[in-house]
């Protein structure tokens, strides 16, 4: 169990990118020259000031930058991954699990959906439709008195962006705040909120790697609000277990 | 309560239409010579044959053809109602609201979303955004498992309709079937289900007065799937109400 | 549309009391002798400090105490009522539920659940089994990530409490956060969410008149929680309405 | 992809039952002498007559009795397990999950909560709190309306049962049935539906190896009415998955 922590403390959000289409495709290395977690890292920044505290982690990191203390030290993961999502260690993934579970909060960004943690939290395929032809996706409110939806506009429009559309095979969220469209003509559930365990996940679709969707004011709000909904504001971890009651109390 | 009937009956469907569009308005007219309840009908019948029993009834009948008697004899009542919703008397919402929350099926079909008896199930405002300028909506289906969903195709294209855009203000649905877009970008939760006390809601909003929607098969398919989810398969109708549990039971 | 506060600004809360029982009822008066709102209010200062301003209104008032003005104020409305549901004004119902689809939050406390503006916002019954024997309740957390059962033990021990019984009828709850047992061994969703329009509601069971249910901690926490919960960060009162989108955007 | 089947063909159910306790302990072999699976698969026999076909299959069996064609076979899985879960091996539990999220229908049964399947398919711990006191349970309806309490007497009473107790570390149910009290005052979410993929899942809580529990004429009926709802009417198996849309279509 991690030490508490009063609930006005800043909320310490650990940004993890797989940095691989950084790394290897020039033409992201030039919309995202220190990475795409560098850029979502500098957008919470901007927009929550001194009310957060950011690290990043990557994949070729040791234990991909996710060890135990990296994982107790955050209150919010944020996650993108996408061509390597095989490559995240299974242990890495059950560690991760549980500390979902305990309460740490998670953001599961774009490809990410993909990737082994939200497939394991959510015990779906978490498949889609796609296409990618960088046109325009707009960002619909559903749900305009959730905190997510805070000062964001309806729609956000994004100019460039990969299509991800229907049928998306998640859980039904316990929360839906967003649907998006396309120029195709499709729709996608692009905001969705979950719990699980004492933890909430939020999943928000806009972000690939061939746009800078992530220099978006719109799309760098919702990520902070997601960040500042998903944090447990009890700030401890623990992990629902098996309890046995000795006694049966007396009415 | 109404006498019990087998579940392997007909469906008795009682199909109400405000029927004034199609009377006042020769462009509507000639869409629905006999008024869109009766295309309605007539669609339940093309696709449920002998497993349905469809009568109709209109505002301008005596109590608006709702009588007890109306409601009792129907497992599921569909509504259409657009410019007139305020010539629906209060006291025949109030009987359709008890026979609702009793067990009667209903379905609110596209202009229904302001009708009295929707916005009292719902306690919201049910308002929404809109533009009509005839253009394609497609329906995307977002819950293929659901049952309202079997056999329609994804997306359903309907290629003249009025476009109903978020935010809808309904509580969230208890499940969500559909969602639309439209040609000018925007999207609907266009099939969504409510259950209120005993009964079974179900709302789907394509079907302007003045495009052929209620002639596109695959429409028909998701009203004919609508009603059979709708009704309840107890065949008798019971009102929750406040009961006094007399005596503390011994455990 | 009231002026913008800051989120840091204390929360304005307006405890709603029907005060009949205090006046009328002798043993009621001596647990509450300045009636159960006063209670009600003196635990919200009590746990929640300098961060809350209270009011109280009474239905005896002029308007019940529920003028425009007074709700305007208002962050967030709490609602106790029992025998005299039908004395409160139709308008003022009305009004009631404007601001709360508009972001007032509304909490409903105990016997609240058959008033008229719960049903109002709610589309049902609201009807339950119930029986006065004044023994144990036990509230237990069945989401404890959820912010309303921040610091609150399971379960919450009431030693004298009315039992509400299932089938509560009301709208399956956005969030379950309490079921209640009894001593008779009966069930009851006694913490449920909803929300409406931009406003947010939560109905909490405990708390009969009969017994000093306003004047336990744990009773007073759930509800400083709640308050906490219901507010609209925004600050702000937007009734949704219908808009019309005159054209049609290009892609 | 299985063949089709007309909806009015019986439903397929495998039974599926760990089989230890009945062959280990001999106080549960006389309750349950041909183990708990044949008992479970006669109670559905009685109760839904020539609309059901019932096989079973148990852990010792090759494969567990899970192969690829016994799993095409059932439109309907229904699971229990306790001492041994780790003895399933993961690449049946691979299977199996494939299966639900491709349409097979799954019940999981009391201890079943900590099976590999059931923790697989909801991402949590589901772990919960319990007391071995062979006490009595009752189990409340709390949606009277769902086809799956149908015909079922509120509360079931359940004279001698194991306690299972909150917190119960599971998703938000999509639907919530019933909940279960406990002579301890302890209650439980005993009956909860949740949609993954293509598949329904329903968790039944009440059923230990030392009580005769499947004997239990109302228990037999709700694993009855849960079979029929967790049959997939179209009686085809899909697994959803990535699909591309080559091209955009034009509106």
């Amino acid at each position: 169990m991690s030490e508490e922590r009063p609930s006005g403390d800043p909320i310490r959000v650990l940004v993890w990118g797989e940095n691989r289409h950084e790394v290897l495709e020039p033409h992201v290395a030039e919309l995202y020259p220190e990475g795409m977690h560098t850029t979502i890292a500098e957008g919470l920044r901007r927009v929550l000031g001194p009310s957060v505290e950011v690290r990043t982690a990557t994949l070729d990191e040791p234990e991909h930058g996710l060890d135990e203390q990296a994982l107790e030290w955050a209150d919010v993961l944020t996650w993108w991954g996408h061509k390597a999502h095989r490559e995240v260690q299974d242990e890495v993934v059950d560690r991760v699990q549980q500390q979902v579970l305990s309460g740490l909060g998670l953001l599961v960004l774009h490809s990410g959906h993909f990737s082994k943690i939200f497939r394991r939290l959510m015990g779906t395929t978490c498949s889609l439709s796609w296409r990618n032809d960088g046109r325009q996706e707009r960002v619909w409110t559903v749900d305009p008195g959730h905190p997510i939806a805070e000062g964001v506009p309806n729609p956000i429009r994004i100019d460039k962006q990969e299509m991800y559309g229907e049928f998306f095979d998640i859980p039904a969220p316990d929360e839906l705040v967003f649907i998006s469209s396309f120029e195709g003509g499709e729709v996608f559930r692009s905001g969705c909120t979950f719990r699980r365990g004492n933890g909430r996940i939020f999943y928000f679709s806009p972000g690939d790697q061939e746009y800078p969707v992530y220099d978006h004011p719109d799309v760098q709000r919702v990520i902070a609000n997601g960040v500042r909904w998903a944090r447990d504001p009890r700030g401890e971890r623990r992990l629902p277990g098996l309890r046995r009651v000795a006694e049966r109390s007396v009415w």
